[in-house]
C-alpha cells in the first residue's frame, strides 16, 4: 500500500444558498481543490462523491457523474462514483479516495461531499433526514433524528451525570469557533442562556443543540505522498482510516451511550497510525447534535466513557484545551450539508495541519482526527491525518 | 494487486415481490451466496451493496447498514459501504469489492445488489427512474428514459440502418432465454409480430422493448484467487475490470449511436485482461431497452458499429451463435431490479462458466463479459471473468 496525502482543499461558504444549485457548489468547492493543489482537470485519474439523498433534495441520482460532467471531466470518461452511508457518506467518499490511490489503482483523486438541502424539489430536510434511520422500526411511526439522538442524551444523563448545561456548552464552543470561520453558516457566538432557553426541540435537545439544515460542498485533491512534493510544500499525509457499522436501529443496541462503529473505526484507524488517542492535537467530530461531540469524544478515547459531559465543563476541548474539537465550529456552527460534511472535516484539519486556521489555529498541530456518523451510528468513518515534515 | 476470484453467488427470483422487502431479498441473495461459497458470516471482512434509488422507492437511505444490520454482520463491525449509479449501481459495487480485494484491504467481500420497485412508499418507478437523467435539462422538461432511449433508436436506425424489426428481435431472443431461466420475472416466449404489434411506448419503442420493473436481488462472494481453493472446486476469477463515464445529458454528446463510457471500460477491461473482444464466449450485456443490446454488442467491440442490428438478424447473439448475449434473459426477460442489475449479470456469467446454466448453457464457455450501464450511459461498468482450470 503506498502513503496518501491530500495536496488541496477546498469548500464553498455553507448556508442557505438559494442561489446555487448542487452542480453549483460540487464544481466550486472542486475547481478550489485544484486550484489549491496546483494541478489541472487533466491530472485526475478519478472523483467519488459523497452525497446522501439528492435523490429526495432534488430528484437527483447519478450525482457523481452530474459531477464529472459539469467538471468537464466526462469528456476524458474517468471513474465517477458516489458513496453513501447517510451523513457519513463524506467519510465514506474519502475513505475509498483513500484507498483507491493507497492500493495504486489511480494517482490523483479529487474526492467531494455535497449536499443541498433547502429550495428543494423534493422531500423536505427532516423527511429526508430519517430515512438514514431504520425506515420500518423507526421512521415508519414517527420518529424523528431530534427524537433519537434525543433518547441518547437522556440515558447519557441517567448514567453518567451529564446536564444540559453541559450540552449547551458544547454548542457555546462550537458557536465561538464557528464566529471565527469564514465559511461557516453561522458566524456568531451565543451565550450559556442562549442555549439553555431556546425553544426545546426534543428533550433534552433546545434548538442550539442541535446542527442546522445546510447547503454545500468540500473537496479534497489525493495523491501518492511520494508525488505529493511536486504540486504542494504542504502535503498532509492520511496516516489512519477506519470503517464500522453498526445496527441501524437504536433498539437493537446493548447501550445507546457509546457508538461501537466509532470505537471500531477509530481503533482501525489508531492501529494504522500507529498512534494513541492521547497523540491527537485537533479533531473534527460529528456533533449533529451536541450530545454526540460528548459520546464521541468519549468513544475516540479523548475521555472516559461518561466523562465527556465534564470534559466540555472544564475547558478541555476549547482550543486551547487538552483536545481542541470542532475548531471549524463543527456540524453545530459551520453548519451540516449532510454528504459534504465529512469532507469539509478533512478541510478543516488540513487548515489546522498546514497552520491555516487564522485565528481558530491550534498552535503547533501536527496531528488530526476527523470523525464522521451515519444516522444514529450504523456508520462511523475516523481519519487520522499528519503535517509532513 | 493480488488476483481476485467469485467463489459464491446467489440470487432471488425476479418479479413483483408483494411480500417481500428490500431488506428481506437483500439477505435472501446474500445467504445463498455465502452457502454457495461454503462461508459463514464471521469469514465476511466487508460487504458492498449496489442500489440505485431506495430513498425514493422505500424512503430508506444508508441501505448497506441496514443490510449489515439485518445480517447479523453489523454485530461484527464490519464496514458497509452503499455505491450507487443509477442502473450500473450493482456493476460499481462489483467493481468496488474487486478493488478492495485486489489490494488487500480485504479477503472476503460480499458484493449485494438489491432493489425493491413495486409496493413501494416513496415515488413511482417512473419518476424515479429519471433521476438517473439530468434533473434540470431532461428530467424537469418530462423526459422519461423511454423518451431518451427512443431518440438513440431513431438516430441508429437514420445512420445505420437498424429495422424496427430488429430491435423486436433482441426481445425475441432474449425472452426465449428467460423461458429457461428459472428465476426470470418473464418466463415465457413471445414470437416476432407479438412483439412488434405490441402498445408503442416512444417510438420505435413499444413495450417488448422496453425492461420491466422489478424487485430483486443478487450477490456474490469475492476472495483472493490464492484463498478460493480453499472454498470452492469451480472459482471464476475477475480478470478485467473497467468503469467510465459519459456527459449525463444526451444533447452534450457528439454521437448518441455510441456509449463512449461503454467504449473505455471495455477498453480498460480488455487491456486489465489481455484478451480481445473475440476471445469472450457469453455476455450479459445492459439491454434496459433493445436498442442499448445493439448498441452495446458495438460498443464492446463484438461487431462492427452500424452492425449490431444485422448481428441479431443473423442469429450471430443466439445461444448457439458467435457471441451468445444476455442467456439470462436479459434485462428484457430476467427483469430490472435497477441496482440489483449489474450484480445479477455477474451471477449469470459465473453460471455459464461453472456450466451450471442448465437448458440456457454455451457450451464450452471460458471468458465471460458482463456490461452494466447508467443512465442514457454517464456510468458504464464491464468485468470480464474467466474459469480457472
Amino acid at each position: 500500500m503506498r502513503r496518501v496525502a491530500i495536496i488541496g482543499v477546498g469548500t464553498t461558504k455553507f448556508g442557505e444558498l438559494w442561489d446555487k444549485s448542487l452542480r453549483d457548489i460540487g464544481i466550486e468547492a472542486g475547481i478550489k481543490a485544484i486550484e489549491d493543489a496546483n494541478i489541472s482537470g487533466s491530472d485526475i485519474d478519478a472523483i467519488y462523491v459523497g452525497n446522501m439523498s439528492a435523490g429526495n433534495f432534488i430528484n437527483q441520482e447519478h450525482v457523481a457523474a452530474l459531477i464529472a460532467d459539469y467538471a468537464g471531466l466526462a469528456k476524458r470518461h474517468i471513474p465517477a462514483t458516489r458513496v453513501e452511508s447517510a451523513c457519513a457518506s463524506g467519510g465514506l467518499a474519502l475513505r475509498h479516495g483513500f484507498m483507491a490511490v493507497a492500493s495504486g489503482i489511480h494517482d490523483i483523486v479529487v474526492v467531494g461531499g455535497a449536499e443541498k438541502m433547502t429550495d428543494v424539489s423534493g422531500a423536505d430536510a427532516t423527511a429526508t433526514l430519517i430515512m438514514a434511520a431504520d425506515q420500518e422500526w423507526e421512521a415508519f411511526v414517527g420518529m424523528t433524528f431530534p427524537g433519537l439522538y434525543a433518547m441518547m442524551a437522556v440515558r447519557h444523563m441517567y448514567e453518567y451525570g451529564t446536564t444540559k448545561e453541559q450540552l449547551a456548552m458544547v454548542a457555546v464552543k462550537n458557536h465561538r469557533n464557528g464566529a471565527l470561520n469564514p465559511n461557516a453558516q453561522f458566524r456568531r457566538e451565543i451565550d450559556l442562556d442562549t442555549a439553555l432557553n431556546a425553544p426545546m426541540i426534543a428533550y433534552p435537545l433546545g434548538l442550539y443543540d442541535c446542527s442546522p439544515v445546510t447547503d454545500g460542498a468540500s473537496a479534497v485533491v489525493l495523491a501518492p505522498l511520494e508525488m505529493a512534493k511536486k504540486y504542494t510544500d504542504t502535503p498532509i499525509e492520511i496516516i489512519g482510516s477506519g470503517q464500522a457499522s453498526e445496527s441501524l436501529a437504536l433498539h437493537d443496541r446493548e447501550d445507546i451511550c457509546t457508538m461501537k462503529s466509532t470505537v471500531f473505526a477509530a481503533r482501525e484507524a489508531y492501529k494504522m497510525a500507529g498512534i494513541m488517542p492521547s497523540d491527537v492535537d485537533v479533531a473534527e467530530v460529528h456533533d449533529c447534535f451536541t450530545i454526540n461531540e460528548i459520546i464521541a469524544t468519549e468513544d475516540l478515547g479523548f475521555f472516559k466513557k461518561g466523562e465527556g459531559g465534564k470534559a466540555v465543563e472544564e475547558g478541555l476541548t476549547e482550543r486551547d484545551g487538552e483536545i481542541p474539537v470542532n475548531t471549524s465550529g463543527g456540524l453545530k456552527a459551520k453548519g451540516h450539508p449532510v454528504g459534504a460534511t465529512g469532507i469539509a472535516q478533512a478541510v478543516e484539519i488540513v487548515y489546522q495541519l498546514r497552520g491555516e486556521a487564522g485565528k481558530r489555529q491550534v498552535d503547533g498541530a501536527e496531528i488530526g482526527l476527523a470523525h464522521n456518523v451515519g444516522g444514529t451510528g450504523a456508520t462511523a468513518v475516523v481519519h487520522i491525518m499528519r503535517r509532513v515534515n
